[in-house]
């Protein structure tokens, strides 16, 4: 039977913890290997964060604004802090941007970005998903620089 | 304001294109590096597998039959084949107990196995993210084996 399951809240409140997450694993790195390490040829996590950032609050105002423009990973942050402070700035523009998201509007179609044509929800979804994938990466970076990463449950 | 913008299908057959991906990472491994081979003294990609599989459906089991007995990761599995087929056998599993979850049980806190205790709905994002972030850390493992993961997209 048809269950509704998750509101708008649930769902910000859910990606703001795994933010919340983010950053901490951010801090976590070294600032030298926060900009230069990786491992198999990947990107370095400073340009995963990047791209974190250049899709969390861009995506959302694509959506509540309907523009198509492309995004742009390549940001100008070039130490922790402007990482950190771009992270803490987003954080409230994400959740006043967020619940601008009407429920029909969850279920609409928007082409992401000009590229990436699904309904509303599951581009959300996928950047929170996304964000979870990269960290996870970030994870492995960590120990194989021997440093103990945040614990996974930490979301606060 | 508040919109109910998740239904209980959309939330399964959202973790289950995930579960599709992280079939294919499974396969993506060498035989014997999926048993053998990790980074930084973390598990091996077969150890982690295991764990999403004594999750899934032993957590469903525990939810829709309230009960909370421990999970066990140590599983039988010592070949890519016998992964994949326990894989595949989860799949239809998930789906049947996934469904007997009612609107309001999503909302009441169980004690999941005996040691996390939240709403059943944060128990299963758990489980999906848990998968996410796993599968994350096999892409790693994979590119530094010189293999080229499958599309963080491919969910079919």
């Amino acid at each position: 039977m048809k269950a509704n399951i998750v509101t708008n809240e649930e769902l910000l409140n859910h990606w703001q913890g795994h933010r919340t997450l983010t950053r901490k694993v951010i801090e976590a790195f070294p600032e030298k290997e926060l900009f230069e390490y990786s491992i198999g040829g990947m990107r370095t996590f400073a340009d995963l964060v990047k791209e974190l950032l250049s899709i969390a609050v861009p995506g959302l105002e694509g959506i509540v604004n309907n523009t198509t423009e492309a995004h742009n990973h390549n940001l100008p942050l070039a130490t922790k802090a402007d990482l950190l402070n771009a992270w803490d700035e987003a954080t409230p523009k994400i959740n006043a941007l967020f619940m601008q998201i009407s429920e029909e509007r969850f279920q609409e179609e928007f082409n992401l970005f000009g590229a990436y044509k699904f309904p509303v929800l599951h581009n959300i979804l996928y950047f929170i998903d996304n964000e979870v994938h990269h960290r996870g990466q970030g994870y492995v970076y960590l120990r194989s620089l021997g440093i103990e990463p945040p614990f996974f449950w930490e979301r606060s």
